[in-house]
C-alpha cells in the first residue's frame, strides 16, 4: 500500500513517520509529472516545493490554519493533501480542479492566487480579522524569490513595521524566478549560506528567542559573514524574524524549524532553499523552460508568440533603437532568442509590471523605442501606469499584448478578456488587434512608426492561418475579407479565432454576409462604419462585452446621432473558468451556430 | 532689486553668491505662500523644499540634466527658477500653469507627474536612453518619504542591482508622508543622525568615493549606531551609495555634497531632512492639514467627504466589525475624526493602493467588514487587484471612491474621469452614485449588508443639496426626481452635479423632460429602463464617455435587440486640464445647454 493510499485510507499525515513522509514526497512527485505530461501545466515550481508543503501541512492545522501561496503555481502538493487526489488527474480540466487555489473550490485554500505579489497583503489582511475577532490560528504565506519583490508585496512587507503574531512568510528561494531573478535585494538575501544543522531551540531560547536567536545570529555572523547582518537588520526593519536558510528539500529539518517557529509565534520570515524541478532531470536542468509546459511535456505552441524574435530580429535592422521589455515572461511571450542575440536591446524588469510600464515611458521620453512584451492579464497591473505616464504624456511605447482573449486550461486569474475594456478608454492610445503574424508585422512597425502609444493584442494557442497573403498595410481601416460592404449582415470579427468563426458562418449558411477584419478598435475605422449604418451589423471580440469593441462600436453611432442595428458578441459578464478555449468560447455563445442565430 | 528680479532680469542662477541665493529662497517661499493663499494648492510640500530644489539647480544643468520629482506637488520653486514666474500667478488657473511637472508646459519638466511612486522607474528609463544612445547628463530624482515607499519605487529600486552611473536619488525625508509614516523600512533609515558638518571630499577619497566613503561611513557607524550600518548595506544592495543624511534646509551644505556626486557620478542615494511647510507657522505646525489648501488658506470644503466621519460613527455603532482603510489620504477623505475615535478600526498603509485593495479582500474572506476610502484617481493602481482579488472571489469589499468626476484646479493627472470604465466590464460589482450625503449614508448600509463588492462614487467639491428628504432606499431602482417616465425626453443623470444640471434645464426649457437620479449603474435598472424605451433618452455623467455609464445603457438595449434613441453626455475622449470644474463640465459639453440642444 502506498503511504498516499494509507493517508487517504484515514491515516492523518500528523501519524506518518518521517521514512513515511519522504515516501509520500517521492510518490507526490511522480503524480505530480505524470498528471503535468497529461494535461499540462506548472512543472518546475510544483516539484520544488513537494518537502515545503508536506512539512507545512505536518505542522500546521490546514484549514483552521491559512496557508497562501502566492502566485499559487506551486498549490500542487496542497491539493493532493486536501483530498483533491481524484480531482487531480481533472487538473485544468473542464470542470476540473483549477491549476491555482481557489476557496470555491477548497476551504484548504484560503485565497485565490494566480497573479503575482497578493499573497503578504492577504495574510496581513487574515490576521487583521483573527486579531479584532479574537480568533486563533497561524496565517502561512509560501513566496517565491520572484514574486516576493513585485511592488505589492513589497508595499505589505513595508507598509507598517509592527507586525501580527503567527504570521509566517515562508520565502521560497529558488534563486530562477520565472525566467532570472536580477533582483538587488534579492542578491543581498540570498548570499546568506545554507544553515547545514540545526538544533532544535532550547526552552530558555524558546522563552526568548526574539532577542537571543538574533543576537546570536548576529554574533556568527559578524565573525564570518557582513552581509547577514545586512538581511537580518533589513528583516528586522520590517518586524520580521528572520530565520534562514535551510534545505527545502530536507523535511525532517523543515518539519523541526516550522514546529519552533509555530511555538514561538513570532512574525517571521523563513528562508529555504529550494530546486525548481526536483526530481525531474529535464525540468532541473531547464526549470525555466519547464515553467509551464503543454500536454505531453511539448513546450507550449503559440501561434504568435512563437514568431515574435523572428519579427523582432528584422525589425531592429531597420530600427536599432528599439528595446524589447518584459516583466518575468521572457520565454512565454518569445523573447527568448531576441534576448539571447540582443542583450543590449533587451530589459526583464522581473514580475513588476507597474515598473516595467513607466520605465518604458521613461525610455519613450528620452529617446529610444521601448516595446513592452506582457500578457493580457497581467497588464493589468500597469493600469494606472499606462493611464498616468504613457497615455497622458502621449508617449511612443508600443504594448504587444500576449494571451489576449480566452486562454483555456489556465483558468479564471489568467484570461485575457479585459483588455480591451481597459484601454479604449483612455486618450490617445492606438489599438489594434492581428489577424495572423504577417500582419502582426507590419502592425509593429506601423505602432513604431507613430509618435503615440499603440497596443497590439494577440490571443495564445495554435491558431489557424487563413489569410497570410492578404494584408493591406492601411491600419487606419477595417479589412474586408469576404464578401462586400453591400450584404445585409457584416461581422465584424477581432481577432483570429473570431475570423475563424467568421470562416465557418460562411459555409454553414447562404445567407448574404461579409466578413470584416475588425483589426483597429481604436480609434475605429468611422468610413467604415458609417458604409454599414442600415445592415445588421455583428461585432465579434475575445472580450468582455461590456467596454470593449462592440461597445466602442454602439458608442460611435449613438455619439452620431444615428440608430443602427448592432449585435455584440463577446464574453459574458462572469468570470471564465478553466476548461479548452472552445469550451470556453461555446460558453459565452462565441460559435457559428449561436452568431447564425443572429443573421438577418 | 530682489534676487528674483535680478535673475530674471539676466543674471544666472550660477553667479549669485550664497547670501543672495538664501535671499532667493525666502523670495521664493514668500511668493509660493502668497500665491498657494491665493489660488489654492500643495503647500507645505513646496515651501520643504526650496533650498533643496535651488541647490539642485544651482549645481545641475537643468534641462541638460533631467530633474524628476516623484508625485510632483513640490515643484513649485522649480517652476519659478525655469522662467515661469509670470504665469505662476495663475498656477491651477485656467489657461494657467499646473500645479503639477508636465513636459508640455515646459522642457524643464522631465517627465509628467501627479500620482506617487514613478519618478525611479522613469528617471531608469532616461538612464538607459542616455547610455544607449551615448548621451551625457544626469538624472536626478526627487523623492518624499512617503512615496518612496510605493510598491513602484519599490519595485524600480530593486528591479536590478546595476544602477546606471549619473543617476541620483534624493531621499527627501520630511518624517511625514502625506498624513503619518509608519512604514518600517521608513524607520530604518530614517534612524541615522543627522551629519552636523561636511568637509569636501578630498582628491585622494574623489578617486574612491564608492569604496572609501562607504568605509569610512561604516566604521564611524560601527563604532556608535548600528542601524546606520543596515541602511548602508540595504543601499548598497540596491546598487546605490548612501549618502546622508543632510540638513535639507542648509543650503551651503546641500551645494556642496551635491557637487561632489556631480563629480563623482556614482549611483547615489542622497538622504536630507526637511521640514514640511518649512517658514509659514500654521504649515510647519500642522503639515498634514496644510498638505493641500484651497483659496485663502481655507482647508477644502468637500461637501461628501465632510460627511464621512460622521457617517462612520453612526454605522459602527450598528456593525462593529466595519475597518476604514485609507492609503495615506486620511484627511481627504474625511477620516480624521473617525480615525481619531476609533483607532482600531482605522488603516492607514501609506501611499500603496494595491496593498489597500488586497488587505481589503484579505479582510473580507476572513470576517471583518472593510470600507476602502480612495480617490477615483489614486484607486486606478489598485485596478488588477479590484479584479484578481477583490471581484474574482466576490469578496463584500466596500469602496468609497472619492472625488470621481471632474476635479477642477488639480489637473489632469487627478481627475476622477475613468472609474465608471475601469469597474464596471468587472463581474459581480455593485457600482452606486449618491446625489447626496443622506443617500450615501443610505448606500453604505445597503452595501455592507450585500455579500458582494460594492463601489459609491461621489465628487469632490461644493454641492447644492436639493433633495435631502427624497431618498428611497431600494437601489436596485434609479429614483425618478421631476416628471415622470412617460414625458418624451428622460434625463438619466448620475451624481449630484449632473442632477444640479437637470434641475437647470426644467427651468430653462418648456419641453417633457423626466429626471432621472440614475444612482445604480451596475447593475442598470433594467424595470426603468425597459420603460423609457422609446423616449428621448440622455444619459449625464461626469466619467469618459467611452465604457461609462451611458455606454452600459447603449450596450443594454442592444443586449435586448432593441433600437433606442439614447444620447451619451460625458467627458470627451481626452484627458481634462486645469481649470474650474464649471469650466471644465462646459469644455465636454456637460451642460444645460448642450443638453436642451439634444432635447425632442
Amino acid at each position: 500500500m502506498s503511504v498516499l493510499e494509507k493517508l487517504y485510507g484515514g491515516t492523518p499525515l500528523k501519524q506518518l513517520n518521517i521514512n513515511e513522509l519522504n515516501c509520500l514526497c517521492e510518490e507526490i512527485r511522480e503524480k505530480i509529472i505524470t498528471v503535468a505530461c497529461q494535461n499540462g501545466g506548472h512543472l518546475s515550481s510544483n516539484l520544488g516545493s513537494v518537502e515545503l508543503t508536506v512539512a507545512i501541512h505536518y505542522v500546521f492545522d490546514i484549514p483552521m490554519d491559512k496557508l497562501i501561496f502566492d502566485v499559487g503555481h506551486q498549490s500542487y502538493t496542497h491539493k493532493i493533501l486536501t483530498d483533491r487526489l481524484s480531482g487531480f488527474d481533472n487538473i485544468r480540466k473542464s470542470n476540473g480542479l483549477s491549476g491555482f487555489p481557489d476557496p470555491m473550490e477548497s476551504k484548504a485554500d484560503a485565497f485565490l492566487v494566480g497573479h503575482a505579489g497578493t499573497s503578504i497583503s492577504a495574510g496581513l489582511g487574515y490576521c487583521y480579522s483573527r486579531d479584532s475577532l479574537n480568533e486563533d490560528y497561524f496565517v502561512i504565506d509560501v513566496v517565491g524569490d520572484a514574486s516576493f519583490f513585485n511592488g505589492e508585496n513589497l508595499e505589505a512587507i513595508t507598509s507598517s513595521k509592527k507586525k501580527p503574531n503567527k504570521f509566517l512568510v515562508i520565502f521560497n528561494d529558488n534563486g530562477m524566478s520565472i525566467s532570472k531573478n536580477n533582483n538587488g535585494l534579492y542578491k543581498l538575501v540570498s548570499k546568506v549560506t545554507i544553515r547545514k544543522s540545526y538544533t532544535r531551540f532550547n526552552s530558555f531560547l524558546q522563552r526568548t528567542i526574539g532577542k537571543i536567536f538574533i543576537g546570536k545570529f548576529l554574533k556568527s555572523i559578524k565573525r564570518s559573514l557582513k552581509r547577514g547582518l545586512s538581511v537580518n537588520s533589513f528583516m528586522d526593519s520590517l518586524g520580521l524574524k528572520y530565520v534562514g536558510k535551510f534545505d527545502g528539500h530536507d523535511l525532517k529539518t523543515l518539519i523541526k524549524i516550522l514546529t519552533d517557529i509555530k511555538n514561538f509565534e513570532e512574525p517571521t520570515l523563513l528562508h529555504v532553499q529550494t530546486k525548481k524541478g526536483k526530481g525531474h532531470e529535464d525540468a532541473e536542468n531547464d526549470s525555466s523552460r519547464f515553467h509551464g509546459v503543454s500536454k505531453n511535456l511539448e513546450i507550449s505552441d503559440n501561434y504568435f508568440s512563437s514568431g515574435i524574435s523572428a519579427i523582432l530580429e528584422k525589425q531592429i535592422e531597420k530600427t536599432p533603437e528599439i528595446v524589447a521589455i518584459t516583466a518575468g515572461m521572457k520565454d512565454g511571450v518569445g523573447l527568448t532568442s531576441f534576448a539571447e542575440n540582443h542583450p543590449n536591446s533587451f530589459v526583464d524588469v522581473g514580475i513588476q509590471e507597474e515598473h516595467a510600464v513607466t520605465l518604458s515611458a521613461g525610455m519613450a521620453i528620452s529617446g529610444t523605442k521601448p516595446i513592452v512584451f506582457i500578457y493580457s492579464t497581467f497588464l493589468q497591473r500597469g493600469y494606472d501606469q499606462i493611464v498616468h505616464d504613457v497615455c497622458m504624456q502621449n508617449l511612443p511605447v508600443v504594448f504587444m499584448i500576449d494571451r489576449a482573449g480566452l486562454v483555456g486550461a489556465d483558468g479564471k486569474t489568467h484570461q485575457g478578456v479585459f483588455d480591451l475594456s481597459y484601454l479604449t478608454h483612455l486618450p490617445n492610445v492606438t489599438v489594434l488587434a492581428p489577424k495572423n503574424l504577417a500582419e502582426l508585422e507590419k502592425m509593429l512597425s506601423f505602432a513604431l512608426s507613430k509618435n503615440s502609444p499603440v497596443a497590439i493584442r494577440y490571443p495564445n494557442g495554435k491558431i489557424c492561418d487563413n489569410y497570410s497573403d492578404f494584408t493591406s498595410d492601411n491600419f487606419e481601416e477595417f479589412e474586408v475579407l469576404h464578401g462586400d460592404l453591400n450584404a445585409d449582415n457584416v461581422l465584424l470579427a477581432v481577432g483570429p479565432r473570431a475570423i475563424e468563426i467568421c470562416d465557418k458562418i460562411k459555409s454553414k449558411t447562404k445567407k448574404s454576409i461579409a466578413i470584416v477584419n475588425a483589426r483597429t478598435i481604436k480609434p475605429l475605422d468611422s468610413k467604415t462604419l458609417d458604409k454599414i449604418l442600415g445592415k445588421n451589423i455583428i461585432t465579434i471580440e475575445e472580450n468582455s462585452k461590456i467596454g470593449g469593441f462592440g461597445s466602442c462600436v454602439l458608442g460611435y453611432y449613438s455619439n452620431k446621432g444615428v440608430l443602427a442595428n448592432v449585435s455584440v458578441v463577446g464574453v459574458n459578464d462572469e468570470f471564465v473558468h478553466v476548461g479548452t478555449i472552445e469550451e470556453q468560447l461555446a460558453k459565452n455563445g462565441i460559435t457559428p451556430d449561436e452568431i447564425i442565430k443572429l443573421l438577418r
